[in-house]
């Protein structure tokens, strides 16, 4: 492609819900997956929930030829699921992951043991080099209650931030997943517009696929239903975001979504419908800029609003701190009560032992239980705590920032 | 200083042992480092361990009409200890949280509830755009048989790949900190060569302090004399780096350490020395390009020296995941066998109760703490498999492009 003053570039992005023992006809989807990758030959292939390394490694062996290069993004107990298949050498990675991702305690959403992370992968083609990060933020189990909406505002700001400081060398930004936002959400506006990013459906010159390009749908045979009864055509959570950030641009020619059952099969490739994208970049004269002020004064609102959420989130976790304290305090003080009372048997002070000592040790031992308990989710809603007041603060300064240098924003 | 050929930048940096309830003599010393802070007038502050938000605040207050800018980087339960003064206003700001850092389970180490990070502030001074890093890398309990070593080199890792990922846009690099390595360490050589910082120690042009440049040593009053036996002028732990990225020179002109008392005291600022850099930038007609060829060669050597280190934990982690493994899997076997045994004494299958009731609660009891306590650990220790494994894959990665693309090194 050298020397053509306009590259395409074909992406690919999908949640792959491939858990183990727990996902649907998992290893026939990830063959499935793998077989369609390998005939329509994209130039970046961006996977989330590859929680099994097994599966990635098929995978690869798989792809090999037509996608030479490859990598898994491991963390947490479980891994990060995150992994990126390249037609073009990958110079460099990094990964980061995010400093709250739910509550460990919550073991039927299991968020937690993910270690959720955003990761970058660095490209270079035809002389234009590509930051391309791929990242799973943290589900939405209930929208009108969702107890996890600070956890998931925090990860968008990270994910922003980690953009902005590692994609100062880029000429372009792509981000590819499962943000778990719906479009017009706080976290969706705060994260493109704190980085600039595009939406490649908003941008498309031709769109193919679920009506309002949703990604998760009622008729996909694996959605649950009664999930999707207040949005009956489904909902977009899965993107694909770029910016220019020197002087090239960058046009979304074609977004299309796959639309239910892969071909020649009677199941789809995920719950989640793939999208993608085919890219121009072209090199031009002069850096695109956008309005600023306008620009500004969207970030500056978003910026409130979001801090607005983690002030909310802030405040039940140092709610959840205290009672958790109080209760290993109260804990602690039923043991040393039991303490003196064993003790005072044992030099003879009561006449008798008043307890049975079944229910005595029985009762100790749910004190120690107790306790420890209560110091774990102790420590764990301290982290919680200070992780949100530092990121309250972080957007405090950005909005500082934006009043006093409203030009570098 | 607009229009001078050349930036004259002061630089401090202490890790300030401000652990509450167990450094001694900690709010005095505190002062006392805030009125030579006040005193000195330095251009930037690095601090570390001031685990005390309160004690950060005080600074802050005190320090206000000299530093007018300052950050507390958050994390992990206590804190990451770590904070910044500046005479610059500070544009922007990251912290990264090292993936591994210690054992929860090695309460008398206490660095794995630290959440042990690197934080990076950004400023702008005479248009010269400063990444500015602090750190503090796991301790070195016992330097013969250093079971940190793979956590640390894992963090001077991505440490080191934090910083190449995020000071691209930078003009000038500078890293303070405590590192928890001795000079001529691997992990200090990883970190050098892997990112082509210098160390203001062997660069300055004058020097003044205790010998060899060291920071702990045995004359401070602090100081714990029977780790240092083997060294008897001390060791080099705390660090000022820099590097400029493009076009510009720094030339450090004048290293210092503190030596024991503070003026006009009888007690040390910290039981570490001082760092205090002055170096010189200077904006040059082209950027200085090192002998590549050579640098690499080292590079290489040096990634795989600490990979080989990386493999030592990774094999040592596999190991203690194997075992608590089997621990947890033993403890559900018995809660099980008593479980059958118990529903048999209930069907009326057994004559009588087999076991005394007291015993068998107890055993039971045991069985559940052990069956948590071995789940718990054997989840941590797959995280560090998982991490170790990570970054032994990167640095792979690395070696490969060393040999691939030479020139990109």
């Amino acid at each position: 492609m050298e020397g053509h003053p306009t590259l395409q570039l074909r992406i690919f992005d999908l949640n792959c819900w491939a858990i183990r023992y727990l996902s649907k006809r998992r290893q026939e989807r990830v063959q499935l997956i793998g077989d369609m990758l390998r005939r329509e030959r994209f130039d970046l292939v961006l996977l989330q929930e590859v929680w099994s390394e097994q599966d990635y490694g098929n995978l690869k062996v798989k792809l090999g030829g037509c996608y030479p290069f490859s990598h898994y993004f491991r963390s947490g107990v479980i891994g990060s699921g995150l992994c990126v298949f390249s037609r073009f050498p990958i110079l460099d990675t990094l990964l980061y992951q995010y400093s709250l991702n739910g509550y460990p305690y919550m073991l039927q959403h299991g968020d937690w043991f993910c270690g959720k992370s955003v990761g970058l992968v660095i490209t270079e083609i035809s002389g234009i080099v590509f930051n391309v990060y791929v990242t799973h933020l943290h589900a939405e189990y209930c929208r009108e209650k969702d107890a996890y909406l600070p956890h998931r505002l925090v990860q968008a700001w990270e994910l922003a931030q980690f953009i902005r400081h590692t994609s100062k060398a880029a000429d372009v930004v792509l981000l590819g997943g499962d943000l778990n936002m719906h479009p017009e959400d706080v976290g969706i506006r705060l994260l493109r517009s704190w980085t600039g990013l595009q939406d490649a459906f908003t941008e498309a010159t031709r769109f193919e696929g679920c009506e309002d390009g949703c990604t998760l749908v009622p008729n996909n045979c694996f959605t649950v239903k009664t999930e999707l009864m207040p949005f009956p055509l489904g909902i977009r959570i899965d993107y694909i975001l770029y910016k220019a950030v020197s002087s090239f641009t960058v046009k979304c020619e074609e977004l299309k979504t796959t639309m239910g059952t892969a071909p020649g099969t009677d199941i789809p490739f995920s719950d989640h419908e793939a999208v993608m994208a085919t890219l121009h970049i072209q090199r031009q004269g002069q850096a695109a800029g956008a309005s600023l002020s306008t620009v500004e004064l969207t970030l500056a609102d978003v910026v409130t609003e979001a801090r607005t959420e983690v002030g909310v989130g802030l405040r039940a976790a140092q709610r959840q701190r205290y009672s958790t304290g109080r209760m290993a305090v109260l804990a602690l003080l039923l043991l040393l009560l039991q303490a003196v009372a064993a003790l005072g048997a044992l030099a003879g002070l009561a006449a008798g032992q008043p307890f049975p000592k079944l229910s005595f040790s029985l009762l100790a031992f749910l004190a120690i239980g107790v306790l420890l308990l209560a110091t774990s989710l102790h420590l764990f809603h301290t982290i919680e705590v200070k992780m949100l007041q530092g990121t309250e603060e972080q957007m405090r300064m950005v909005l500082w920032a934006l009043q006093e240098h409203p030009s570098d924003g």
